[in-house]
C-alpha cells in the first residue's frame, strides 16, 4: 500500500479495479436524458473529446451536424479512444434540423453562447426533463437562428483575454456542472 | 435585435462588449491563487488547452515539469490561440522539484488521480489558502511519488467505459468547481 502522511491508500486505481463498463453495457445502461447536440465543430480533436466526455458522464447521445465529422474517423478516434463505441450518435445535415427534431421530442433547447441575454451557467438550475446542449463552431459560435429557436443561453462566465474557453473544455463544465447539480 | 419568445436579447455578443483584458491588464490583475501543475503531458494540445483555460480563469500560473512542452511552439499555439501571452508560466525539470518548490512556498497540493482513497471532487471543499493542482501524463498519470507528497487526491466520478477523461477536459472541470464553490 502507499499512502501520505494521514494514512489514506494513495495507489492508483487500475482499470480493472474501476469497474467500467463495457460498449454493451453501456449502452443498455439508463443514461441522462442529455444529448449534446455539435453545430459545424469543425476540429475532430473536439469531436472526439465530446465522445470521451459523454462516454464519462453517461449521456444518452450526440448529435453531429452540418459539417462536423463523424466516426469512424482516425482523428475523431485519437481523443474518443473508443468512446465512438459506447455513445449514441446520429448524424444531421443542419443543425436547425436536429433542433427541430428534439424539440417535438419534448427535449429542451439550451445554446451554449455568449449573448447579452445569457444566464450565468452557476446560476441555471438543470433541468429535470430532456435537455439538449448546443455547442457552436470554433470562430462563428451557435448558428443565430439556432440560438433563437433555443429556450436558454447558457455562458460560462470567463475574466482573462480571450474570446471563449475551447469548445471540448467547455462541453466538459457543462455536463459537470448540470450533473453535479442533479446530484446535489 | 435578436431575441426569441421571451424576449430576452440573445444578440452574440462581440468581443468589445466582453470587455476582455490585454495580456499586459491580465499580468497586472489580481489572481486566483492557484497553480496548475503539468506533470509529464505529452500532448501540446492538452498543454495549449491549459493556458486558455488558465486564462479564462485568472489563475497565477502554469508549472511545466519534465517532458511537458513549453512556448513558444506552434502546436501549443493551435490551441493557446495566444493565451501563453497572458499566463504566467515556469518549467520544472521533474515534477517533484515543482511540487517542492510550491510546498515551500505554503501551496496545498492536489493531486487530480484516481486512488483508492481519492475524495470526489464535488466533496472537496475549495481551499481558502493558495494550491496547486497536479495534472498527470495521458497515460501513467500523476507520478506515484508526487502523489505522496500531496495532501490530498481529487477524483472526477466518471461511470462509463474509459479509464478516464481528456486532460484538459479534468482542468477545465477542476477549476471551473474551485471557482464555483470559491464564489458561491
Amino acid at each position: 500500500m502507499t499512502s501520505n502522511s494521514a494514512g489514506r491508500d494513495l495507489s492508483k486505481t487500475s482499470m480493472d479495479e474501476l469497474g467500467r463498463m463495457s460498449p454493451e453495457a453501456f449502452q443498455a445502461a439508463p443514461k441522462h436524458a442529455i444529448v449534446l447536440v455539435l453545430d459545424n465543430i469543425r476540429s475532430l480533436n473536439n469531436v472526439g473529446s465530446a465522445f470521451r466526455t459523454a462516454d464519462a458522464f453517461l449521456i444518452e447521445a450526440i448529435y453531429l451536424c452540418g459539417v462536423t465529422g463523424t466516426p469512424p474517423h482516425k482523428d475523431i478516434e485519437k481523443t474518443a479512444l473508443g468512446a465512438t463505441s459506447s455513445v449514441s450518435w446520429k448524424y444531421f445535415n443542419t443543425t436547425m434540423e436536429a433542433v427541430q427534431d428534439l424539440r417535438h421530442n419534448g427535449y429542451l433547447l439550451a445554446a451554449i453562447e455568449q449573448t447579452k441575454g445569457s444566464t450565468p451557467l452557476q446560476q441555471y438550475g438543470a433541468p429535470a426533463r430532456p435537455v439538449a446542449f448546443i455547442f457552436g463552431n470554433e470562430v462563428y459560435g451557435v448558428e443565430q437562428e439556432v440560438i433563437n429557436l433555443s429556450d436558454v443561453c447558457l455562458e460560462i462566465p470567463q475574466y482573462g483575454t480571450k474570446h471563449s474557453l475551447n469548445v471540448a473544455v467547455s462541453i466538459g463544465i457543462v455536463l459537470w456542472e448540470m450533473l453535479r447539480q442533479r446530484q446535489a
